[in-house]
């Protein structure tokens, strides 16, 4: 079954869009299908500043691991859209 | 025309395959299908180490800007494979 909608969401699907295609902010990356262990590495590395990323160090700043490993597995999870750019 | 494949591509092929779904290294992410713009980002991030990465710090130090560019463009133009988590 596909993984539940995680609580923090909402606030990763302004830019990333809730299914990871990023089209609403032309910086933000697309995160569909991407591997959850590199989201999950990339979100700690977000939250302990090892990425340099002032607006990524304040989303990521309260997530719990929790919610790092829910947010990493439901995008992995979404199916990637070749035709947004 | 799909971008030329650059000069660099085989260094970076290496985990992230050349088509950019990275089945070689389980760590890599996938970089297929990825905003061109992103890509760039990262990589100048890599560079001057505003991500700190050990790996990618040494594989980016040496690329040119228009090195940087050239693979940004080459991933973003691959299509994303979901199949390959």
């Amino acid at each position: 079954a596909p993984p539940a909608k995680p609580a923090r969401l909402g606030m990763c699907a302004a830019c990333h869009g809730e299914n990871g295609v990023a089209t609403t902010n032309a910086d933000a990356p697309h995160l569909a299908g991407q591997k959850a262990v590199y989201l999950r590495a990339a979100l700690h590395q977000y939250r302990d500043g090892h990425r340099d990323h002032p607006v990524m160090r304040a989303m990521a700043g309260p997530l719990s691991d929790a919610d790092i490993d829910q947010l990493a597995q439901w995008y992995a999870a979404q199916t990637p859209s070749k035709g947004a750019p």
